[in-house]
């Protein structure tokens, strides 16, 4: 798609800076971008890319203008800017409407004229598919599976009995959303299985990751609220709730039955455990473990970064021993009060 | 499936207060049961939604039973006879005998007239499937693969050459089995694959969560006993043992040539790395890192909790310099030796 | 496929000491090998299982072939050695030239006359595909995808549109290569998601484990050079580029636009923020948190083993307050500081 920076100025509300009849039809880098693109700055990290940008236009904020050697659309949030521009300039595939020979639907299922559904997959009996939703090559709707209309299902997604999800969600490919939850009860030294009986509800425009699992709620439903995006291998147990528009990083996890507030942001690899709960605006920094509630919005870290081997060494050797290390600094500090009161004494 | 309170009580052991013969036919929580719902008290935690409770009967032990507002089956151990009365009144599905007309069976493969081998299903040439296996949409089996009775192997599972898994087992959608163990010889700045020539061996009972991967031997198996329940996204690598009924939650992961024993508890990303000899009933709390074998059965942990960043922030930085600050204290010590040696003689 | 150790010991650059017209066909553990095997000793930890070795034949460096109670194969790199007699008597399996009727082609797409493809495989229009190579079960390749000659897609692996693969590389199950990058622009409290325009581009000899992610570029592509190998359950962020033969265990991950250089070891578990620049030659014990750049060739690690639960937990009380326990040893300091120089002056 094509478009005049007059064109995107306007549609998206920025200043323009330049000619604006040049002509756009791709995004770039700043440092990669060609004379057809336009590309933006938002990061400082990339301010010095600017002055030998050969863009066609730059998105960024009015501070950064003034350096720019080529046309700029202004505007105060260059980043969600460049967003909508390149959104608008590669539109996202729309479903091409049909139902590839090879899938297998069964009969008891209502799928929409309009949906798209691939090679080799399959969908259960009761399920509901709606209008302008892709079904990929070799996804699996297990029995009474809805899809809200234009979803997105990747090839491999697994969706199993029972799960609902909103309108306009993406799930990439190895999702598997519905499989049981990880419960079973001590049986003298055995274990006996609890049947997981709840489903999974998916609220609209939430994005899954690759290769990330949700499982379905023991008794009542595992939620993940709108708006929700997951990044891949992700792990989402029974009976968690996601709160809406918060956004979780790579490798992060829930424990059963954690609540998760709303707009919250998990860095990567974060595990919060069990029956937590963690408030709305919480942001948790990559590789947190998360083992109590937090009922205080705000920042939580939990990561010691790597450092070069032995002298990562030496300070966990110490870490080992810190309790007595503590226990010295005070067996320290009160010969050291008795010999100061001795002084004061003798003075 | 629906059934007495009398039903229950004499099926499952249980000493019965109340009306024996109301009729249950579902479970609930504590809060959310209606009057047609069993339900149960095994977690202090949840001790006070007992008063408000409106399901038809609960199970707990006989501390809360004189607490219960409602009836209630009676029993020291309230967690596992709810999941007994769970399952009787949920009862897992049944395979439904048949091949579906998509899947693809070799010829020399023999499959159980009882098996239900779901649509895209493939099962490559000399498996063995047992009565009453379910092999879910589009399951792959490569060769000479066999499957235990009853076993459940979900969608999109992937079951390489030779793997062999026991009775009643259950398989997640997306689970890997018998791909190449991870191992390379270095060769003068590049890598040389060793050849993983063994393969898998599941025992009978055995639960093994979505997209949880499992590889094969590097010359001979990697073993998983009878028993054993994996959560999702779990990693195996070659030439590991877990032992029988041990539990792993998910995102942990077992290096290679490992061995677990018997009825350990693994909490979640907890990571053990590789040749450990880990004993019986062994627990690591959850984000554990396992460097050293453990000959002591018993509970061991290895996680810091997030904090508040900024407060986590200074105490990282102590760490940094923790091996300095524990010289300083060991000059501070000698020189308060010295000073009190000194004032000793003072005195 | 069988050979004499003179065949062996020829072919591989071994001196032989021991009978050369013995004959073996398989490899084994020192343990566990019979007398038609060959197995190895490199690990000092099991040289003590080779005075009681019933293999044919035994690779090993020159210091341990005195102790050898059998034939050995002495050469300076026995592992090494080891890896390639295995290969040799364990090749791995030629693709069956042919196409499944069962596997969906696009009309479109070129696939070598010499390729394998599996039951259910599904490649999208526009693709091509390379001599000799294995297209699994259940595959599924979008449009455009290229996979080089003599390359092992596994069943269930996905590989998203434009997505290229060099030659002889190996993907395992469940792989999942070019779904979209977790970009989001923040947009009043919801997430406005930048297209992932690049694609990613896999060179010659990559192993890739079962269940891994790699995410497209953003803009422009992310990158994995020759001869990487990257185990099972890895995320892989968009633009993102591991340079040539480095190695990544299980569970490890490199978030967005981190760039790794060449031969560098990176354990399980170890998670690399964003925007790195890690240089060549560089090690990362297992689970270590990387969060800055390395310049510095070497190891580098950031773990703390778990310990018994009581003593950790002693521990990592203190180190809630280390903080404070470094200003209290400051202030001791002070004090003592103080009273020696009182000392001084009283002497």
């Amino acid at each position: 798609m094509a478009a005049t920076l007059r064109e995107l100025a306007v549609r998206f509300g920025c200043e323009l800076r330049g000619n604006p009849d040049i002509v756009v039809n791709r995004v770039g880098t700043l440092a990669g971008a060609t004379a057809d693109a336009v590309t933006f700055l938002a990061n400082p990290v990339y301010r010095a890319q600017l002055a030998t940008t050969r863009a066609a236009a730059v998105v960024l904020d009015v501070h950064n203008s003034a350096a720019c050697p080529v046309a700029s659309l202004v505007h105060p949030q260059p980043y969600l800017i460049y967003a909508r521009i390149a959104t608008y300039l590669n539109p996202a595939p729309v479903a091409v409407a049909g139902v590839h020979a090879s899938a297998v639907v069964a009969s008891s299922a209502r799928v929409a004229a309009t949906t798209q559904v691939d090679a080799h997959a399959v969908i259960g009996p009761g399920c509901v598919v709606g209008e302008g939703a892709v079904i990929g090559a070799g996804a699996v709707l297990g029995a009474n599976v809805a899809i809200g209309p234009h979803t997105r299902v990747g090839p491999h997604v697994t969706l199993l009995d029972g799960v609902r999800v909103g309108a306009r969600c993406i799930l990439h490919p190895g999702v598997v959303i519905g499989a049981d939850g990880f419960g079973f009860a001590p049986d003298q030294g055995t274990w006996q299985k609890i049947p997981q009986l709840g489903t999974v509800v998916i609220g609209d425009d939430v994005e899954i990751g690759a290769n990330t699992t949700i499982d379905r709620g023991t008794i009542e439903d595992t939620v993940i609220e709108d708006g929700v995006k997951l990044d891949n291998l992700i792990q989402i147990a029974h009976n968690v709730r996601v709160g809406a528009h918060t956004i979780m990083a790579a490798m992060s996890g829930a424990a059963g039955s954690t609540k998760i507030g709303k707009r919250c942001m998990i860095g990567g690899g974060v595990v919060m455990v069990n029956s937590l709960d963690i408030c709305d605006d919480v942001t948790f920094t990559f590789r947190s473990i998360v083992t109590k509630s937090v009922d205080v919005p705000g920042t939580y870290s939990g990561h010691l970064p790597a450092e070069e081997t032995g002298r990562w060494r030496k300070n966990a050797a110490r870490f080992r021993r810190l309790d007595s290390l503590a226990e010295r600094l005070a067996a320290a500090e009160r010969s050291l009060a008795k010999l100061m009161e001795t002084k004061k004494a003798d003075d």
